[in-house]
């Protein structure tokens, strides 16, 4: 082992688990290589108010560099990781780069599935990166667009339905958002129909939204977004997805057709090509997601310069996988920039263990459901309790300020200004106006 | 002639004169249509901005049916008018549809041109469109990231080498603003070269930058720029451009190869394809860049229904064409709103006359140039007069506030946060690193 200065780091991905590495790992001198194929990191709890209009891209992301421009040791790449040559200890990248390290971290996080329906992604938006965002918030404004331009009321009301697949926190927010945008966001701008009357429907395929929280959250959950007009459909299996329909299957075995334009899909989460690839370097078994199973200290058993950590690594805890959220990376980054001091010191090494804060889902203005480690809340109180907490991990003392602000002039006017749409042209509008 | 209330005025495009018209119209309860092919309005004084990164595409739009929402005889409709039945009063939509009318405001406004140079388009930025605008600060920000990427010191240069064409004040406002950038912003980020190293050319075919500004003020905002670090070469004329470099003709005749990734245009308008159809379908004339001569009345001659308004109208006074600027374009949006009011209630008709304010561009933080009618001024009075006069003209009261405060802001921490490279995956980096 060489001393911490010459200790090479290199850290796959600039999300929550790989910043909170990079930033522990700088104060301690360590030569540090952050790669992304972003230049920024994202976000993404609040990655729906992007998709819903209510905040601008710029507002939830924040440069890699600046973050982490004061750590001298520390450099950030923007590139694309295909590789790891374990035997040789180097990352490679897709132009052949070869960026060498002692130690290596990988938290790439995950994508969304399709359970072998990959024809859905041309139909449905999901929401992952800001791209993804911007093409949901182009589907849903364009939406209303066409309704306003057509003049067969059963074709319009199949604009102005929109469905989301997967009530985990994804799927809520969006649907939340939605409801609140059609409810009172838009009212009074249409000429050819009333905005409330647009349909939000949530489609979950087990018994009731938000499945991973305690039961009476999830019923909280339900009647919340009830109240801002969500159909809630639990128990609802989605069979196919075409341009113009959902068709679901319910509890009952029976068939139902959804006329819609606008799907967006929130279910299933798999690991990147790049995480299935280094599993098969590093001869560590998956999960039924891909997700990499890892020791105690968070490393592919065998590969003691290895790490994985983030929602791509699966580490049970007292019987319990750990979820795929924020603070678990967050938890997992610092962990392992300090495991990676001590055994640059050779100071032994310590399991990492993870300190549950609670849970949080935000379903709209003035509600949210809370499972903190000992209390359970909803209403108004969670929903300031979410926007505090998440404004506070913001990343970037400028983006938390201005987020707050932007969120204290939308909390009183619910205006949402950042509506543009933005990228492909709008859909063809579809007949004769009178 | 029918009753105010009855009548039906059709607005093509919601730029400055379109959007001004119909707010106009609104008041007089007119039946008015605005159709665009955005659902929002550009403040397209400030696109420079979201270009380098300072502000986002929302900060400087806002949507067409929030601005009309509560003109209830005001209708917004999205769409793509590629024809005007001039015969049958109505205009037609890339659908077919067809939206008659009984006065016709065209207000499309103009795009850039390369003058027979097409091959262009494809090799340097314009900045005309929010697409634009992210293509340019994807531009320059991959550029920067190529730079870190590049071991061999002249391919290096050649991505820290930052070339406008066109001194008008869209190109010394992002030279100014890319001066900046390299200058404060981004020092201290990257670990290759120091972000000052890297050059900005502003080139001018013409003697002088700010060509219709007075020679005094041109003079100013040349050493404005060249105190940024801005280099200024007027009096060269662009003869080829290709993805490495740009080659110049200076005054001498002789040519110059500049080694460059990065091109950004802002050199010479032409009229849109609509514009030019139009001009047939009316039998007017154009002038050298396609513009409609109208007459005072803001007309073409021989049809009373028609007005064209904007980038797009040639309207000369005391002997000078009116410059393509925002606000020509606002007066004469209200000019013709009054004009139609007058001829519905049979009360004659009024020439349009521009009264003019003054002119003013920014170079940078703390400089501008302002031509205002009898005083002239530059330095940092220039720039805050610049700065409080284009928020003031923002339309959209949260617009306001949060541009300023975003302002604020970027000017004591010389930060720029919305850098985000979105869109297009970043350019191939160059070769292997050490």
């Amino acid at each position: 082992m060489s001393d911490a200065a010459g200790h090479r780091v290199v850290i796959v991905g600039g999300g929550f688990g790989g910043l909170y590495a990079a930033r522990q790992l700088g104060r301690a001198g360590m030569a540090v290589t952050l790669i992304d194929r972003r230049n920024f990191h994202l976000f993404q709890p609040l990655l729906y108010q992007v998709a819903t209009g209510g905040l601008s891209p710029g507002d939830i992301s924040a440069p890699l560099r600046s973050i982490l421009k004061d750590d001298r040791n520390t450099r950030v790449l923007v590139g694309d990781v295909v590789d790891v040559d374990v035997a040789q200890r180097a990352v490679i990248l897709h132009d052949d780069r070869r960026v060498a390290y002692d130690s290596l971290i990988v938290a790439v996080g995950m994508r969304y599935h399709y359970f072998g329906h990959e024809d859905w992604v041309q139909v449905t938006g999901s929401l992952k990166t800001v791209e993804d965002a911007l093409d949901i918030r182009r589907r849903i404004f364009s939406a209303f667009e066409s309704a306003e331009a057509e003049v067969d009321a059963g074709l319009r009301a199949a604009w102005l339905r929109f469905v989301m697949i997967g009530a985990g926190p994804t799927g809520v927010e969006l649907a939340g958002a939605i409801a609140e945008l059609k409810g009172s966001t838009l009212r009074g701008e249409f000429r050819g129909f009333d905005s409330p009357d647009a349909e939000v429907i949530l489609l979950e395929g087990s018994a009731r939204v938000l499945p991973p929280y305690p039961e009476v959250l999830s019923q909280r959950a339900r009647t919340s977004l009830e109240k801002l007009g969500v159909q809630v459909r639990t128990g609802a299996m989605v069979r196919r997805i075409d341009a113009g329909s959902v068709v679901i299957e319910t509890t009952g075995g029976l068939e139902e057709t959804i006329p819609t334009h606008t799907v967006l899909w929130a279910a299933g989460m798999k690991t990147t090509p790049l995480a299935d690839q280094l599993a098969q370097r590093l001869g560590v078994e998956q999960d039924r997601q891909g997700r990499l199973i890892v020791d105690p200290q968070l490393q592919p058993p065998g590969h003691p310069d290895v790490y994985i950590i983030g929602d791509m690594a699966h580490r049970s805890q007292d019987g319990v996988a750990l979820p795929g959220i924020a603070p678990v990376a967050m938890q997992q980054g610092q962990y392992v920039a300090r495991e990676i001091g001590r055994r640059v010191l050779g100071s032994g090494t310590q399991p990492f263990r993870y300190v549950d804060k609670g849970q949080m889902a935000v379903i709209g203005r003035n509600a949210a459901v809370c499972d903190l480690k000992h209390v359970r809340f909803g209403g108004w109180l969670a929903w300031v309790t979410w926007l505090l907490v998440h404004i506070a991990y913001l990343i970037g003392y400028d983006n938390r300020l201005r987020v707050l602000a932007e969120w204290a002039w939308s909390y009183f006017t619910r205006k949402r200004g950042a509506r543009l749409i933005t990228g492909e042209p709008p859909p063809q509008q579809p007949r004769i106006l009178p």
